[in-house]
């Protein structure tokens, strides 16, 4: 059986972009399947008395320089620094899970780390969403109607409980059972603790 | 020629435990050498406006946990949450960087490592500096007096001014020319990175 990892995460994460563009290459190579769970990390962020982003400006130049290296790597091209940090970050991880629900999440999240890290267009903001949508062949209008349902809102609410309990505090966390795998650098050791933790 | 790598850290980092107890390993897997660097990191942090130490519990659990995996990876069996923070972390520094000179300061810092991750003393306590010291043959007394005389302080206070200008706000920190890699998971990166930047 392929083991299954949840794999939670927002829109808004920069670090996150590497995660989506090798996303399919570590199931692959690792042999795992990942769940992908978006989540309102920022209602946690706000819990915590955490600013929505980095403030420390060290800490952020090494952040954009480690991720060009690390996109470099998997022969990405990516402009740094992208804009950040996303203001409807929230909207974006809605699209998200509506878009996992009916099938095509995935590949719009991939669409939309592209236009946000190649093109400058911020997650959840109409020069993202528009282009990011129509490369999954989704119409903006219908997906915002059916959001404006709130029923989404609500699952993701739920959710939130969820992450909470588990202590998540950024992303993308990988999960297994109870254990926590933060960062885009530790897929791989989730994919071996799910593989060592499987039913044979 | 073996690249050089600085590696830049406080002894009272948690992470650094396992970096100081791979480190001989890392070098002859990887072909490097790690000119250890240790440095006044709560200066840095106090003029970030960072707490010295971690606040969020949801991180702490993270991180202690996180630990306690990698250490079992690496054949460890730590007694953790080990006590956090350290107190005397400014004299654990001094007295590591006296030693770095003086030629005991890589199996002192080993040593002073595990008496606080094995045996819960913390670094620059006097239950954790008698035994580190006597374990590499050195007397207590005789490197505080070293120490009374303040070059070593002076010293470290030219470092920080080199740890600021390079942009550090972690432990530990590889850097390699103005090239940096934060934390124990990559130390391998830095390796990789300092073979291809080594002239032939």
């Amino acid at each position: 059986m392929t083991p299954k990892i949840d794999l939670w995460f927002s829109c808004g994460s920069t670090y996150t972009y590497l995660t989506m563009m090798r996303l399919d290459a570590v199931e692959a190579a690792e042999g795992v399947h990942f769940n992908l769970r978006p989540f309102q990390l920022r209602v946690l962020f706000k819990e915590m008395g955490r600013a929505p982003f980095l403030q420390e400006p060290q800490k952020s130049a090494y952040m954009w320089r480690d991720i060009e290296r690390r996109a470099a790597a998997q022969g990405l091209s990516p402009t740094l620094p992208a804009p950040y940090p996303a203001p409807e970050v929230a909207l974006a991880n809605e699209v998200a899970y509506l878009g996992l629900r009916q099938g095509w999440g995935r590949p719009y999240l991939q669409a939309s780390y592209r236009t946000w890290f190649e093109q400058g267009a911020m997650p959840g903001e109409p020069e993202n969403l528009g282009p990011s949508l129509a490369a999954v062949g989704q119409d903006e209008a219908t997906v915002l109607a059916e959001l404006a349902k709130g029923e989404i809102s609500n699952a993701m609410e739920r959710d939130i409980d969820e992450a909470r309990d588990l202590g998540l505090f950024g992303s993308p966390f990988s999960v297994v059972g109870r254990e926590l795998f933060w960062g885009d650098d530790r897929l791989e050791e989730a994919a071996r603790w799910a593989h060592a933790k499987s039913p044979r």
